[in-house]
This record gives structure tokens, sequence and C-alpha cells, in this order.
């Protein structure tokens, strides 16, 4: 297998260079202006995989942007088949302002690439690409069967892959889900992710008067749509972080002692994150670790808030609406249509006559959980052990990869979350990617195809 | 006076040509770029001023937006001198969208002329200076003294004009003043107004991560700055409507039996106020009428709030900052600077260690109230019973005008406020004003100057 990997790092000016011509193409998921720019991409990428020798490529259109498949089948008798899962739609950009170099125009300094979507999840998903192809060039066949399935829609919550999954579900039918995306510790700390949050996320609208008013003439007659939306979202959360939604904790699976222990030997203390996040203290629920809030537990995010005046200067008025964008990221056993009723009936029964309130759900998923001591996991030791160097811990993801839960409920197989990337700004202003993940993830990429046909 | 009322019928066309002349120039004193428009509308009425016959007419620089002062001093041994208060500058238009005609292009449909400043205050401040034109005009003369001056930042405040009536006391010195700015309670009900609310303007800035973060990865462990905002917020009002900044209301003058006995022959109800505000149900102190509410008793208004993803679809972050600009409405005899510092440190004492909190305060001013059996005021419901053929009311202004509590301040004299206007969107998109009120207000203003005289 080393030969794949010297192969690999003999290309690796291409595979470079392939990578910053996939981070070029715009392919916002989220803005329906970006659309063309997805069909794009999924273009793009069908053709690499067909030029680097993977078989029935096709770009397969669903009610909203396409799905890339293709596979490699020839493992032979009772092989071994892993089904890849990445995706090549990115975040929105926006606050533009903040970066440094424009989002689509990609950028190396001091060993890294600055792209929006350069982590989350086109380098990442790109590695396995690379792993893939350097196996096939050196040795002509793979180690086990591999089917590449890649999501157009993931950053909005994948809404056409259920039914895209049930349509084909037999194409898609694998031993094990492989998935490259989130983040690793440090670069010396690989982990292995075996929990996914599921996440639901809405609107709420708030309007109060038929139009702006002059808050002189109108001033304390009239129910501020603003401050009646404050006084909604201050009744989401207890002081202690605690969401006082009701029920919405009801169906919450607690961890074990043996899993709070295994999450005990992740090395991420306080000093790191404050690090990462740049903020003045901790925050939430006072009975869970940094690392358990961040990934074992539910949340409720207001992700943006807007209404009335917000130029330079003063402009006396009692704005005629308001709204906020609220997400919760959710974990088993909650279910996302439950919690979403909640959520809406929560509100609306806070919501004071004096104001008209609407919700609006969006996209939901639920969680995720995969046995953290599988034969699959045990492989991505291995490989882990071998291009990185290091032992990986395992631990929980915080984020959400909505089609994990629909190819675990349709094609019922265990998953492996092989994150290859660091927190790399994912969401934000100046996302990034190391370069030397890049190489390290395409040599893990090919040592886990082997130590999978091994297991 | 009846030949100055019906010249000034004769010129109405051209008077009105002059107005919608006026209205185009889009004066807004809130954004920087129209700092040559405001310069723009000072020249215009400085010129108009001259040639209807007024003297020492300057355009008078200040730190800010230029003043424009012009008088008429003839009248003779010990006569009385009325000073003219009246303001050029206008509200932004934002949001535009909402504006059936652009409205920095005044557009006239059923007898109303659309345009931002229409109503507040172009159209009512020209109706004065059209009234001294046609006294001119016929006799030559006015009945009394009159000093003009009109404030280009009244939209924001009057931040420069305390400094300017501080070096000018001298020129400006008068036995009242006189504004017509505001609204009427209907077209058959003239008010006239003894009191106006102070009025004092900030932000609040809460910050929290260095940056936007993931809500998948930090969601849970993070106080979301939106969040936070909106729990500040929401603790500035109790579930009554009370302000519950420590201190607020300790140097609120309470009202008479006498006025409030007053207030309650202003025809004001639930049924108009719901026809003006369009929202669906009151809200506010319940000790107090609607109109008291809306006039006599100080408030405390979000104005315009931000922070997070506002666009289509959903980003599923943890914004790194928010904002929201607030205004607080005083009475006699709240101090702003007091009112301002008790803001300050009620929010900051409320403001969590897990976020950083920076308020900011803008321009501030107290309220005015004059007696409302003054001569002055007689005068004016002599006026209106001719113009109107109503009996005028006697009322309290919600809104503020800081320069009349300074004049007062500087010159010890009465007001007398004489609004022509009606709601007509003030402050919203598609703000208006009704022609029919531009004829009246002109005869009420010529009628007035004679009443002056004789009181």
């Amino acid at each position: 297998m080393e030969t794949a990997v010297s192969h690999a790092r003999t290309q690796y000016d291409q595979y470079l260079e392939q990578l910053l011509e996939l981070l070029r193409i715009p392919s916002v998921s989220a803005l329906p202006e970006h659309r063309s720019d997805i069909q794009r991409a999924a273009d793009w990428l069908a053709a690499d995989m067909r030029r680097i020798g993977l078989e029935h490529v096709q770009v397969i259109g669903t009610a909203g942007n396409p799905v890339v498949y293709g596979d490699w089948l020839h493992a032979g008798e009772g092989a071994y088949t892993a089904l890849l899962y990445g995706h090549y739609d990115v975040q929105p950009a926006d606050p533009l302002e903040k970066w440094e170099t424009p989002p689509f125009t990609p950028t190396i300094r001091d060993d890294k690439v600055y792209a929006r979507g350069a982590s989350d999840n086109k380098a990442q998903m790109f590695s396995q690409l690379k792993a893939l192809e350097s196996l096939l060039a050196v040795h002509g066949r793979l180690p086990v069967n591999v089917k590449v399935l890649l999501d157009g829609e993931e950053e909005t919550g994948s809404p056409n892959l259920p039914a895209f999954v049930a349509a084909y579900k037999e194409m898609l039918q694998a031993d094990s889900i492989l998935i490259s995306d989130g983040a690793m510790i440090s670069s010396d700390q690989p982990v292995i992710e075996y929990a996914l949050r599921g996440v639901i996320s809405g609107e709420i609208r708030v309007s109060g008067p038929g139009r702006d008013l002059h808050s002189g003439s109108y001033g304390g007659s009239v129910h501020n749509p603003l401050q009646a939306l404050a006084e909604i979202i201050s009744k989401l959360h207890d002081e202690f972080g605690w969401v006082k939604i009701p029920g919405f904790y009801d169906r919450v699976v607690s961890m074990t002692a043996a899993e709070r222990a295994l999450l005990r030997q992740v090395p991420y203390d306080e000093a790191q994150w404050l690090a990462e996040t740049g903020a003045p203290k901790p925050w939430g629920e006072p009975d869970y670790t940094l690392l358990e809030r961040m990934t074992a537990r539910p949340t409720c995010e207001i992700n943006g808030i807007w209404g009335g005046f917000q130029g330079t200067g003063d402009k006396t008025i009692i704005p005629a609406e308001a709204g906020a964008k609220i997400s919760m990221r959710l974990v088993a056993n909650q279910d996302a249509d439950e919690i979403a009723e909640l959520f809406t009936e929560y509100v609306t029964s806070i919501a004071p006559e004096t104001v008209r309130v609407q919700v609006t759900i969006h996209a939901g998923a639920n969680a995720a959980v995969t046995p953290f001591d599988s034969a699959e996991i045990a492989a991505a030791m291995r490989a882990y052990k071998v291009a990185w160097g290091a032992e990986a811990v395992r631990s929980r993801a915080g984020g959400s990869l909505p089609i994990v839960v629909t190819l675990q409920r349709e094609l019922g197989i265990p998953f492996v979350l092989m994150p290859f990337g660091l927190d790399d700004n994912r969401h934000s202003p100046n996302e990034h990617y190391h370069l030397s993940h890049f190489t390290r993830g395409i040599a893990t990429a090919i040592h886990y195809y082997h130590y999978l046909a091994e297991a």
C-alpha cells in the first residue's frame, strides 16, 4: 500500500491544482442564485471520477440539487463494500467584508488554502477521491468495493436525499458508510466520531403595526415587534442554558458511565475552547463537560435576527416586523418532527396577543449513533496510526449530517466518521484547510481501505 | 387679513410648485452621503426667504448642518416678536421597496402629495413661510415682528443647535416660539400642543466569539450574542410595559387632575388607534389612557436590531456579534443625561460575563412644557376657529423637538405648537401631506399673526 501512498506524493501538485479548481466554483446551496454553480460543481466531479477509473458515474437529478454517483465493484466474490459519502455544496460566504481574500479565489498562505468550502467539505471529500485515484493508478484495483455518493444539499439539510436514497436503495447497498467531514482535535490528535447531532431549523416572524410607526407619536401604546421577539427568544433558555421548550428533553438518551469515561479520554480543555472561540467565558449546562455540551447535548440557537433600522445614526421608529432564524441540535432519540412541533407550540403559547407571531419550520434530521467498538472503527484507528503516527480517540461530533441518519435507516449499516480537518473557520469568513492534512488525509484513506479488506 | 388669505389662494399653484421643488431635495440628516443635499435645501430656502421680503437672511454654518435664519422687524416700537422654528431635514427613506412612488419624486394622488419629509416637516414649515409671503405681498408688512429659524438636524436630535442658540441668543430673542410640526387629531379636529416628550437614543452591542462559529461544533458551550442581546432587551420592560431601568421614573412629574380632565376632552379612542397603527391590540401601562401613554408617559423603544444570518434559507452559525438601537422618550422633569447614565448602568449591570456588552449614547434632549392657558395659545385657538371652522383642543405631543427645550432654556419664553399635519406616515414609507391642509395651514398662520398682534 505504500506504493499508492508514494504515488499520491508524486501526484501532489496535480491533486492540489485540481482541488483549487473545485474551490473556485461557488457551489452555495442556500442561495438560489448559485443554482448553476451547483450544477457546474457536480459535472466537474463526475468528470474527475470517470477520469480516475470509477464506473457508472452519473449526475442524478433530484427535486433539488443533483447527486453525483460512481462506483468500483470488482473486489471479488463476497468482498466488502464501502459507501463513501461527501458533499460538494458550501455555506454562504457572507459577511464578505470579513474575508482577507475572496472566498471563491482560493489563496495559499502559510501552508493553508483559504476558500469557502475548503474544509467543509471539498478538501476532505476530495482527499477520499484522490486515495481511490492513487490506488487504482498503482494497483489497477481497490482492496474493497467502493460506492461514491456526493450530496449537493448538505448545508441546507439534504431535503431531497431521503427520497433519493429510498429510490436508489439497491444501488447504494453496502456494508458501511465512510465520511470524511468535520474536525480532528488537533493536527497531532486524530479523532473518529461515532455520533452526530440532528438538527431542525426554522424562523420566528413577529409583526405588529401595519407599517413602521413614529416612536414619538405611538411609543408607549404599541407592543414593539423587536421587543416582543426579544421577549420570546429570552424564554427559550433558562439562566443555566437549559432549553425551556416543554418536552424538549423527554426522549433524550442519557450517556452511560462507560461512554462518559471514553469521552474523558478526548484531550479537550477550556484553554483550547477559549483559543478556538475567542469568547470571554464558556456557557451552558453546568452538569456536562464542554465536550459533552458541544456534542452529546441538544441545543437551541439563534442564527440570525433582524428588524427596524440598522443603518448609521438614529431612526426613531417602532418597526412593523421583526424576525429570527432558529436552529436546534438534537441527540438520540429526539425526533426532529416532534421537536419542531413542540417548538412551534411553545412559541405560539408564549406569543402575546399584542403582536402577530408566525413560526416556519425548515429542513430537519435526527441524530445518528453507531457502536464505537465496530470492526470499521478499529480499521480506521489503524489507518490513522500509520498515516499520522498517533492513536485516534473516539468521540462524538457536534454537527449534523442528516444523510447519515437516512442511510442508516434505509441500509441498516454502521458508519465511520473519519475527519481530516481542524476547526478551519468552517461556516465563518476565512475558511481554510491545512495542506499537510490534504496529503495525510489521502494516505489515511488509502490505509483504511486496506485494513477494511483485512477486517 | 382676508385679503392675505385670498392672495394665498390665488398664488396656490406657485406655492405648491415651490413645495414640490423643496421635496425633491433628499435632505436626509442621518446619512452622511446626503450632506450636499442638506446644503442644497438650506440654500434653496434662504433664496425663497429673501425673495418674499425677509431680511438678514443667512445660511449659518454649525459643527453639523447649517441653520437658515431670516427676519422682518418693522412692526414698530415695542411690538410683539414671534420666533418661527421649522426644520428642513428629513428621516431616511428606507425601506425603499415599500414606497409606492420614489420618496424624493413628489407625486400627487387623491389630493395628497407623497414624498419623504412632506408632512415632517417641509409642507408644514413651508405653509408658515407662505403665510409670511402672502402678508408681505398684500400689506407690505407683518402684524408682528417675525424671526425665522430653520434647523437642518432635527431628525438627528439637533446636536449642534444648543451651541448655535447660545451663540446667537441676542439675534433670536423673542416673546414666544411658533412651530408647525406634528399631527392634528383629524382633518376636522385641530389640536394645539403644550408639551413635547424628550428623547435620548443609543446602541447596545453584544459580542461573544471572535468570529461566527459553526453552531454544530460549538452550540451548547457558547453564549450566543443574539440570545444574550434578546435576554438584555427582555429585561427593559415588565409584562405591563413598565420600564425596569432603576430610577427611570424617579423625577417624572405626575399630571394634575385638571390636566387629565383637559386631555379627556381630546377625541381619541381605541378605534382610531387601531385604524392608525394596524396593530392587533393596544399595549402599555394599564393605569393610563392611550393618549396619555402616547404623550405624557416616558418610554423605552427598540428601533432596530441586527446580527447573524438574515438571508434566504439557513446558515447554522453562532454569530460573533449583535446590536440594537434604543431610544427613550422622556417627560418633565426627567434629565436626558441622567437617564442615559441610568440606562447604561442598568444594561451593564445585567450583562452576563459570558459575552461582552457595550453601550453607546447618541443625542439627547429633555421634555418641554408650556402653560396651556397662555395668550399665544388663545390666539392660536382663534386662528384655527376661523381657518378650520372648528374648536381646537389642547393636548400633549408624543414626539420630541429638542430645540424647543433649548430655546425655552436660553430665551425663557413660552411656545405654541400649531400642527397642520395628520399622521401622514411620518417616519414611514409613503409619507404624504394633504393638499387641503396646505392651504388651510397657510390661512391659519395668517390669522394667528393678526390675533397675536391684538393679544
